[in-house]
C-alpha cells in the first residue's frame, strides 16, 4: 500500500485492473469512513515539512487550504466514490490535485499509504473508544438511578437460575455497573496503547527526509511517535485490542438481555418492558416481546464474530504491510456502531423497565430462600459447624416444604424438635427483608451497602 | 415475529418505537436482498389459499397480479425503505395494500412472518449454493486447462515448505481440483438437507385452516415440507451449514492464494502475476503485488467470522422463533458475496497466471529432491531394508552437499563407496524427470497419472 | 512427517532436540489415542506389500504376526510412551523392531507418516462417527418415548420466551428428534466423503513401488483411494467436516439444555429434574441443581472452539504436509468425547425428567395464548379479513385482560359487542385443547399429526 | 456451586449421581491444579476468621496446621483423586477432615465454593501472568542479543512479500521486541484488573457473619476485595481478558514463525534453522524441517479457540453463578502452557538461527530496493514533485530492468537520458547500505535508530 496502486501505474500493466480486481481491491466503500482523519492526518503532514522545510511555505500553505475546503465539501455532501481511485486516500490527493495542481503531489513526500493508513486507522479507533466510554457511563448512569430506586428492593438471587438467597435489585443492577468500569478500564488501557504515532514511518523502513515524527504525533494528540517503523505499518494489535474490549462489553450485554428475556417471560413477570423496546403483535395483543433484548443478546455473535476475523487475517502475516490488512475496518466498524447501538438500547431499556417489585419480593420468599441464614444463625448464635449447621437446615427446609409454607412461618417447636439448639431468636433472620439487611459485609447486598456503593460510583464515574 | 410488531399496532403502546429501537429492530436494509423470494413465496401461499377454498379466486387473482406488479417495480428500481415497515415482508404486504386494498390483507391468512422469513432465506441460499457451484465448477475448469498444460512441468513438492520430492505442476493444480469437488459435494448435500418447505408452519404450531403444504413446497421446488412446526420456524441449521461449507472452500482458496504470494516472491520466482491480478507501484515499477491472493487469503477470516457469529447467535437459544435469528442474514449474506468474488477472483488468477516452469525444475533440482528415489531404488532393486536404505542415503546426500552438486552428479565410485550395494542403474532415478515418471501409483504424480485424472475430472464435471 | 525426525536422525544432527522441542513437537501424548487405526492401517499395507510381491511372505508373516501382538499388548495394558520416539507410529515400529527385529524396518516401505497419519485419522473419525450416530439415535428414541407419552400434554409454545400458542409438549420434544435426524445426516454425509484412502500416497508424490491401492482401501473398509497424492496428505477437510457436525450437533443440545435450566426454575416448574442428572445441595435442600443441563449448554463453546482452532490452523497452509497439521487431533478427539458425553447426558435427562403437566398446560391458558385461534375463526367462519379479524381479537384479549379471565371465560355479549360477526361456535376454539387439536395441517401440533410423525421417525430411525 | 454437591447430600436424592452425571460433572481432574492456590486462600481465610472471632484460635490453628500438612503431601506426591469429591476444594476439605475431624467443617463458615472458585482461578491466573511477563522477557532478550549484532546486517524489507526496501535485520527483529513489549503491558493491565478478591462475597450476597474482607485481600496480595458480591461470582472478565492477551502475542509469534519457514526455505536461503529447534530426514538428510515454527504458527488456533470457547460460554449467562463457568479453567491453562512453551521454542530458535546475512544483502540489492531512494533523491535533490519523481524512477527501474542490472549499476547517461535533473551525487543514494543507513528518521532502520532503540529497550525491559 506504499505503492500508487491505481489507473496512474502508466503504461507497464498491458490490462487495466478488471471489474473483479476492482470490486475485491477497492476499499473507498469502507475506508471512507476516515475522512477525517485522513485529512486531519495530511494537514499535520503537512504542517511538519513546512516547519522541516521539506516543502516550501507557499506549497504547504496550498495543500492546506485544499484540504481545508474538501473537509467542508465532505462535511456537506456525500464523497464522490470512484473505484479507480481505490481508497480514501486516493481520493482526498485526487480532489486536491483538482483544487491546487501539482503541488498536490508534494502532500505524499516522506510517507507512504502505508503509514497513513494506520495512522487514520488509529486516530478512528481513538475517537470510537472515547465515543463508546460516553455510551459505556451513560448506561451506568441509568444503571445507578434505578439501583438508588430500588437499594433496598428484594428480589431473588440466582444461581444455576434456582432462587437461592434473597438479594435486592439495586444490588443486582450494580453487578452490571462494576462490568461496565471493566469495560472502559479496557478502553481506555487499549486508548494508552494505541496513542503511538505511526506517521513518518513511511512504506516500512522509515524516511530519508529530515521528518519531524514528534511534531506530527503532538499535533494528533498522539503520546509519542512509534518506534519502529516496520512494527508500525505491519501492527493491527490497537484494533484487536478495540475488537476484544468490545467483545468483553457485549457479553456483559448478553448477560442483562437474557434475564431481561427471562424476566418478561409471563412465569416469571418481574418487569414490564418499555413500550418503546418492544414489539408486540395486533394478533395477540396483551404480548410485549422483548426484540430489543434479544437483538442485543443475538450481537454478541457480530463481536465475537469479527474478532474472529480479524485475529484469523493477522495470522502468520510476515512483515511488514501485506493487503490482508485491508480487511481490519470492516470489523472495527462494525463493532463500534453495534456496541454504540446496543448500548443505547440497554440504556433506554434500563431506564424505563417495569419492576414488578411485588413478585420479585414474593419470588424471593418462596423458594425458602433464607436456608442459609438459618444455617448461618446456628453457626453463629449456636456454635454447630457449618458442616452440620446445614445438614440441620436441610431437615427444616424438608419441613416446610411438606407443610408447605415458608421456613419463618413454621413454629418454634417444629424447629426445636429438628435441632434443640434452635431457638425463638431465629426468626429475626428468616425473612427476606432480614435476610438482606444481614449481609453486611463489604460488596454485600445489604441496602447500606448498595447505596454506599452508589455513592462511590456516581463519585468514580 | 409471527406479529405484526410495526407502526400499525394500535393504540395499545403510548409510547412509538424510538429511534434506537427503529435502527436495532428493523431489518429492511438488509433483508429487501430477499424480496424475490418473498413474493414467490407470496405467489405459491396465495395460489394454495385459492385451491383449498381459503380464499377467493377473485382475491388470490388480485393479490397474485398485484405482487407481479411489485416484482416488475423492484426489478426496475430501488425499493422504497421505510424503517417503520421493518423487514420486507411488510414493504410488500404494505405496497399490495396500496395497489389492491383490502384484498391485501388476506394474503396473511393461515401463514405467519416466522414461516415466511425461514422460507425466504431457505430459498435464497438455495439459489446462492447453486451459484456458487457454478463459481466452483468455473473454477475447477481453469485449474484443469492449466493443468493439461503443465501435466509433465517438474516443479519441487514441498513438506514443510521444503523441498521434499519433485512432483508435476499438473499435479499440484489438481489437488485444488479435487479440493472444489468436496467443496461442491459439502454445498450439495447442504442444498439437499435445506430443501424443506417451513411454510405453512405458520407461528410455530401450524394452522386450523385446511392448508396444502405439499402444493406450496411443490411450487417452489422444494422437496417436501418440513415436518415439524416448532423445528421449522426455530432451525437455521441450513444457514449454517452454508457457511461451514463456505468457511471450508475459503480455507482451500486461502491455501492457494499463500502459495501465490510465495511463488511471486523474488527470492521464489515460480509465477509472474496476471496484470488483472496485481497492482503496481509507481515507485517500484519492478514490483506485482500479489494483492488480490492476499485478499482471498485473508477472506478466510470472513468466512469463520461469519460462521462463529451464527454459531453464537444460535447458542441456547430456546424454541421456537426468537428475535436474535434475525441475526442470521448478514453471515450469510457476506460468505456469499465474499466466496463468489474469492472465486472469481482465483479463477481469473489461475487463467492468467505466467509459470516460469524452468525456476520450478531448477528448484526441483537443486534440493537433492530424489533422495527418496535412491532409497527407494535400494529397496527394490538391491533389497535393503527401507530404514537402512535410508541412512545410506543420507550420507549420499551429506556427500553431494559436501561437493556442492547433485546427487545425479555424483560419480558411480563415490556411490559404491557409500554401499557396494548400489549400481550404475541407479542414475535412471535420480533426475527429477525419472523420478516424477515413477511414481505410476494410482494418484501419483506421473504426468500419465496426473492426465488420467483430468479426463476422469472433466468427465465428473 | 514423511520424515523420520527422530533421535535415529544420526549424527548430522550436533544438538538433540532440546527439552523444549520435544515437548512442542512429540505427539505420543495424543495420538496414542490412534493406536489400533496405527495397526490396522500397517496391517493392510503389509497385505498389500506382500500380495504385489514388494516385500516377501515371510517378511510379512514376522510383520502381522508382531503387530498382531502389539494389539494384544496395548488391548491389555498402556502404552509405554517415550517422548524420543515422537508419535504413535514410531512407537508401533520401535515395538515390532524389538519383536522382529530388521524386517521391521521393511514395513515402511512404500509409504511414509504424512499417508499414514492421514489414513489413521480418516480410520478414526469414521469410527467416532459411526458411535455418535448411535448415540444421536438412543437420544431420539429417549424423545420418541416422552413425546409419545405426552403427545397430547399441553403447554405454552414460545416465541421471544412469550407464550404464544398452544402446543403440545410431545411436539415440542419432536421438534428435537429433527435436529438430531439433520445431525445425523451431517455425519452420515462426512462420513461418506471422508471415506477415501490416503495410503499410498506416500510423503507427497506417491510411489514408485507397484502398490495396490486399492487392496488396502478395500481392506480398511473404505470406497476408493484418494485420486491425488499431495490432496491426500495435506487435506484435512474431514476433520473439519467432523467438527462443523459436532458443532451443529451441540448447538441443539445447547438449545434443550437452555429450556431444562429454565423449565426447571421455581417461577417456570415444568419440570422436576432427575437426581441423577441434578446436583443438590445441603445448604438448601430443597434446590435442585440442572448441572448437567447448564455443562451440556456450555460445551457449545468447545464444539466452536474445537472447529475455530483447526479452521485457524489451516488457513493459508501451502501444500503438501506441514507440521501444523499435527494440531488436528485434539480438537476432534474433544469434539468426539464431549458430544459423546453430552448426548449420554441428555439422554438420560429426557428419560428422566418429570414433567409438571398441569402446570405446563395452565401456563398455556393464562396468555390468553388462543387469541389466534379467535382470528382466524373470524377469517375463516366470518370471512373477516386477516388484518382486520386481528384488530377485533386484539380488542377481545384487552377486555379479558381487564376483566382478569380467559378469552373462553368472555361472555358472548361481550364478545359480539366487540364484533357483531362473533357467534356462539366460537368457543369451540377458544380452550387450549381445542386449539391444539385443530392445528392438523401437516407438521402441526394436533396430537395426531405428533403421533403420526412419531411412527414415522420410529420407522426412519 | 455454592452448594455441597457431592456424595455427602444425605437421603433427600433416592439416586446417586450417574456415571455420566459424575463423569461430566466432575473437575476434579482439571481443578487439582490449583491445589496450591485453594490452600493459600482456605489458610488466608481462616486467619480471618480468628481475627474476626468468627471461629476459635483453636479451630484455626488446627486447621492452619492441616492445612500446611496437606500442602506438603500435594508438594510431595500426586493427589488421589476421587470423582465423588468433585472438585479440589472438596478434596482439600475431605482431607483436612480426615486430619483434623469435625473442625475442618468450619472452614466453609462465610465462605462459598463460589467465591471460593473465583478465588483460587483469579490467583493462578495472576501467577500465570507472572510467568507469562518473564517468559516475553526471555524471549525479548533473545531478540536483543540478535537485533545488536545485526544492527547493521542489509536485509530485504518486504511488503506483500515482495522486496520493497532495505532494512537491517537487526532493525526487522526489534519489530518483534515492540510487539512482545505490548503483549507485555496488556497482561500488565489485566493483572491489575483481575486484582480484587471475590473471596467473601459468599454464593452470591455476601454474609452476615462479621468478616474483614480487606484482611483477607491484603493476605492474598489482591489490592481490594470486589466491590459486589454479585460480581464477584459470576465475572470471568479477568479470564477472558488473560486469554485475549495470549492471544493476541499468539498471533505475534505466528508471523514470526511464518517468516522463519519462509526465510528457511531452499528458495529463500535466508537461515540455517538450529538443529534443536528443527527436524530432520533420514530419508531426506538435507532436510531441516521447521517444526517448532511451524508448530508455533498452529499454535495460533489454540488460542482464538479457547477464547471462543470461553466467550461462547459466558455468552447470556445470567447472573449470578451456572455451572457453566466450570467451564472456565481448561481454555485458561491450555493457554498459558501452550504460550509459556511457544515463548520457549521462539527463544530457543531465536538464540540458535544463523543468519545467511550475505544471501540476505544480495536479495535485498536485486529487487531495485533502492528505487524509493532515487526517487527521495529526486524530490529532495532537484526539486521534483513526489508523483513525477517517482514515474521517473519507474522508468529508470525499467531500464535497469531490460539491462538485468541493478539500479546502482545503470551509467550517469542512461539516468540523464531519462531526466536531465538527475547528476552524479544520486550514486551516493543507490546502494542498499546508503539507502539503509539514510533512513534517520526516529524510528527509522538506520543502524544508528537500531542501535538507540535497542538500548531504550534494554532499559525498559
Amino acid at each position: 500500500m506504499s505503492d500508487t496502486s491505481n489507473k496512474m501505474w502508466g503504461g507497464r500493466f498491458a490490462a487495466g485492473p478488471s471489474a473483479v480486481m476492482q470490486e475485491i481491491n477497492a476499499s473507498i466503500g469502507v475506508d471512507k469512513r476516515m475522512w477525517q482523519e485522513d485529512i486531519m492526518g495530511s494537514r499535520a503532514h503537512a504542517a511538519m515539512l513546512a516547519a522541516t522545510g521539506i516543502l516550501s511555505a507557499d506549497d504547504v500553505a496550498a495543500i492546506d487550504a485544499g484540504l481545508a475546503e474538501i473537509a467542508g465539501e465532505w462535511s456537506a455532501g456525500p464523497i464522490e466514490e470512484d473505484l479507480a481511485l481505490e481508497d480514501i486516500h486516493m481520493h482526498v490527493e485526487a480532489r486536491l490535485r483538482e483544487k491546487i495542481g501539482e503541488a498536490a503531489g508534494r502532500l505524499h513526500t516522506a510517507r507512504s499509504r502505508n503509514d497513513q493508513v494506520a495512522t487514520d486507522l488509529r486516530l478512528w479507533v481513538r475517537g470510537a473508544i472515547d465515543r463508546l466510554d460516553q455510551g459505556l457511563a451513560a448506561f451506568q448512569r441509568a444503571l445507578l438511578v434505578r439501583a438508588e430506586e430500588h437499594a433496598a428492593s428484594v428480589m431473588p438471587g440466582f444461581t444455576h437460575l434456582q432462587s437461592a438467597q434473597p438479594v435486592t435489585l439495586g444490588h443486582h443492577l450494580m453487578a452490571y455497573v462494576e462490568m461496565a468500569q471493566r469495560d472502559r478500564g479496557r478502553l481506555a488501557d487499549a486508548r494508552k496503547r494505541l496513542n503511538k504515532s505511526p506517521l513518518g514511518a513511511a512504506a516500512l523502513a522509515g524516511t530519508g527526509f529530515p521528518i519531524d515524527r514528534d511534531m506530527t504525533a503532538r499535533a494528533l494528540g498522539f503520546d509519542a511517535p512509534c518506534a519502529n517503523s516496520l512494527d508500525a505499518v505491519s501492527d493491527r494489535d490497537f484494533a484487536l485490542e478495540f475488537l476484544t474490549s468490545c467483545m468483553q462489553a457485549g457479553l456483559h450485554l448478553s448477560r442483562l438481555a437474557e434475564e431481561v428475556v427471562i424476566w418478561a417471560s409471563q412465569p416469571w413477570g418481574f418487569v414490564k418492558l418499555p413500550d418503546a423496546y418492544s414489539t408486540g403483535s395486533s394478533i395477540m395483543p396483551q404480548k410485549r416481546n422483548p426484540d430489543a433484548a434479544e437483538l442485543v443478546r443475538a450481537k454478541s455473535g457480530l463481536f465475537l464474530g469479527a474478532l474472529t476475523r480479524l485475529a484469523t487475517v493477522m495470522k502468520g502475516l510476515p512483515l511488514a504491510y501485506s493487503k490482508d490488512m485491508q480487511e481490519d475496518k470492516t470489523p472495527v466498524f462494525d463493532a463500534y456502531d453495534t456496541l454504540a447501538l446496543s448500548l443505547a438500547a440497554m440504556t433506554g431499556m434500563i431506564e424505563g423497565l417495569g419492576f414488578h417489585t411485588d413478585r420479585m419480593k414474593a419470588a424471593a420468599a418462596g423458594g425458602h430462600s433464607t436456608a442459609t441464614d438459618l444455617a448461618d444463625w446456628l453457626v453463629r448464635e449456636a456454635g454447630v459447624p457449618f458442616r452440620d449447621a446445614h445438614h440441620i437446615t436441610g431437615r427444616a427446609v424438608a419441613l416446610a416444604e411438606t407443610r408447605g409454607c415458608l421456613l419463618a412461618d413454621l413454629a418454634i417447636d417444629d424447629l426445636t424438635a429438628i435441632d434443640a439448639r434452635i431457638g425463638p431468636g431465629v426468626f429475626d433472620v428468616l425473612t427476606v427483608d432480614a435476610s438482606v439487611a444481614s449481609r453486611k459485609s463489604f460488596g454485600g447486598t445489604a441496602p447500606d451497602q448498595v447505596r454506599a456503593r452508589i455513592a462511590a460510583m456516581r463519585a468514580e464515574i
